[in-house]
């Protein structure tokens, strides 16, 4: 007996079809739809479980490391989390139809510009399997439908979770290829998915730089990057230089794993010798790994402080090591962020309006602070609610990428008869 | 003597520095430099004639037709557009700094989200020299450094144009590279400036189709794509018949070279023998080449309409030609458009408030109006002053590309030393 496989192209084209019906659903509709998946999943959970098991099974087998089976594994409490997750979405505002702007021309045109889906969002994740739910309830309730491609290793796991999706769409009348998955097999079906122009809007991938750097070179349709993060604290010479020790160590140890976790401490040549030492110990006690370059080390105390080698400046640790540099002035630090930053989150502790205005003007990122740590760009931290990951590129998001930022724009114009003259 | 050329990756790094520079430059000083420009251009208009001459010499020795011709051709007339267009950037709001919304967070965090410049905009052209000025002067305005690559074909008038740019930029103290020339030099040099990541923030091409794909393909920076327009007017089974033969004229023969202006008429088959004679007739006898299906052409009177081909539907003809075709239903309408439109603008004349409704809701497009032509899809027209093109993608810009459009976000965050818990 053949299986029957659709092409990416198909199940693309009924992505299509369906985000034009998903594009006029009112949000009641669309929360009743996502409240139901939460039960779902809480209600399915021992299968949910099973068919984990059968992915672990297998990853197993294949020899996966421990840090890739840990991301694969469900829990009952990851089956929780992810839930509540969905009820948190569902409790946001709908960002489709909101005004952004309106006004009325001299010829009696009325100009609307309103947030509207953007229509097939595609999705490209790794191992973690809530990604499947997360983003299927973010782009459902922005409107957009989903085409979701996962990873191999989770397809078990991936296929019940679409499969709990599309159940809970069809109870809701909604058309059930709001949510396609596609099980990720190999690169050319990444290069078809990402060249299916008309069908597709949106790329977004969500996993390592070697995916990112695959969609850069075979896509045609707008890719939107999650974010690498080499983000910086400077302390500048008029510091609290105990809140600028609290943020240092913050932004580096609270969890070092993360895009907005900070890599290379700055710190002012003025207060170098009063903060370094009390920090730098702070840190080595932590368990984290420094580097330094001259000045740095002659202010370590009695902790080993490495030899910072020019790499260093450029890396992006994600865990327990950090780079730290004096600078002679804060044009220095900003040129040393914007050389080696990734424009993602970069902060400064000043008591200083005219260093703060100085440092947030001149340091290019999606986020600049002024005396707190780097740790807060997140769409929850910043109120957005959920996000789908953290833009560090220049166009459409800068920032995380919540559900206002996963709508377009559209000008609707009302008129009497004008022409033009 | 060598002669030294800048390679892609020089240009584009001097731009970098020029915009960080001009990303802090205030309104006064960029406003006072495009004045001084417009001084330039209209003072050395007689310089500038000449340098116009050399290209259009040379363009006709290598045989460029009379079109081509009259793009690259600058008159006294001209250049005075010019002049004012620079005039009237300055005399629009600054972009840079806008607040676009702010709110403080339970831990005290008050977040401002401001508009920044973008970066380095890269302009791809062809033979227009007037883009020279366009480009360099919202560039300047929205504090963004322009890497401008001209057409071969217009080499000398362009470096006359940028040449000028430079020197308003010297005399206003602001860097030169702000406004960087390229002269087009085949497609290697294109696929150079595509791929300069961390210089070139975003390239806008201004020109085909072929320019276009060439840039799809090779990118791997962010481009945003002017649009190509299949715009519709439908005629609704209760409109106004008198103002849709009004719009459906304006919107097809006002100036149907460009892309708002109308390719399709749609009517509903209700309306279709009381609108269809005399629509036809009076475009026709503005000497326009109907195409219609067959209920169209049971309805042409005496004038002659040929049979729409399949091709039809999906052509911009950006010329006196228009296709018609009588549909049953709004639904039918929508469908036709969604399906063969580009998403640029779409019209319909109806006087029924639901029937608006549906279709403003259900055509997925920039732009879409009720009982007004597609013309008025334009920066000018929309009030936004100057752009320099009109997307019909859905990320960053859809519809006109304004100042504002050329620019990003930063999200500046202010505490008291808050980490993260």
């Amino acid at each position: 007996m053949a299986t029957v496989t659709r092409s990416v192209r198909e199940v693309c084209e009924e992505a299509k079809a369906a985000s034009h019906v998903l594009a006029r659903v009112g949000r009641e509709a669309k929360d009743a739809c996502l409240k139901d998946l939460a039960e779902r999943l809480e209600g399915r959970s021992a299968e949910l479980l099973e068919a984990n098991r059968a992915d672990l099974e297998a990853g197993r087998e294949e020899g996966l490391n421990d840090a890739l089976i840990d991301r694969l594994t469900l829990t009952e409490e990851r089956i929780s989390e992810m839930a509540a997750g969905v009820r948190e979405i569902a409790g946001l505002e709908d960002p489709v139809g909101e005004l952004v702007e309106s006004w009325t021309l001299e010829n009696g045109l009325r100009v609307r510009k309103e947030r509207v889906p953007i229509g097939v969002v595609a999705i490209v994740y790794e191992a973690r399997p809530n990604v499947t739910i997360d983003a299927a309830a973010l782009c459902l309730k922005s409107g957009n439908a989903a085409v979701l491609r996962g990873s191999s290793s989770a397809e078990t796991s991936n296929a019940f979770l679409a499969g709990l999706v599309r159940e809970a769409l069809a109870a809701a009348e909604l058309p059930e290829a709001a949510t396609c998955l596609l099980e990720g097999r190999g690169h050319e079906q990444l290069r078809e998915l990402a060249t299916q122009e008309g069908l597709v809007d949106l790329i977004i991938p969500r996993g390592g730089e070697g995916l990112k750097r695959a969609l850069k070179e075979a896509a045609t349709v707008p890719v939107m990057y999650a974010a690498a993060g080499n983000c910086h604290v400077y302390v500048h010479e008029d510091a609290d230089l105990s809140m600028a020790q609290r943020i240092a160590y913050n932004a580096k140890v609270q969890r070092p794993g993360v895009c907005n976790s900070a890599e290379t401490l700055l710190v002012h040549r003025k207060v170098a010798s009063a903060l370094l030492p009390a920090a730098i110990q702070e840190l080595a006690d932590a368990g984290v790994e420094l580097v330094g370059d001259e000045r740095t080390r002659e202010n370590a105390g009695s902790v080993r402080v490495g030899v910072a080698t020019p790499e260093d400046w450029d890396t992006e640790y994600l865990g327990m090591k950090m780079a730290i540099a004096v600078v002679d002035s804060l044009a220095e630090a900003i040129e040393h962020i914007n050389t080696h930053g990734t424009g993602h989150s970069e902060a400064i502790v000043t008591s200083s309006e005219e260093a703060a205005e100085g440092f947030t003007g001149g340091v290019d990122a999606a986020a600049v602070y002024v005396n707190a740590s780097t740790r807060f760009t997140d769409g929850y931290e910043f109120g957005m609610g959920a996000e789908i990951g953290n833009s560090t590129q220049k166009l459409h998001a800068r920032g995380p990428i919540g559900l206002r930022e996963l709508t377009t724009t559209k000008y609707i114009v009302h008129g009497s008869g004008q022409i033009r003259e």
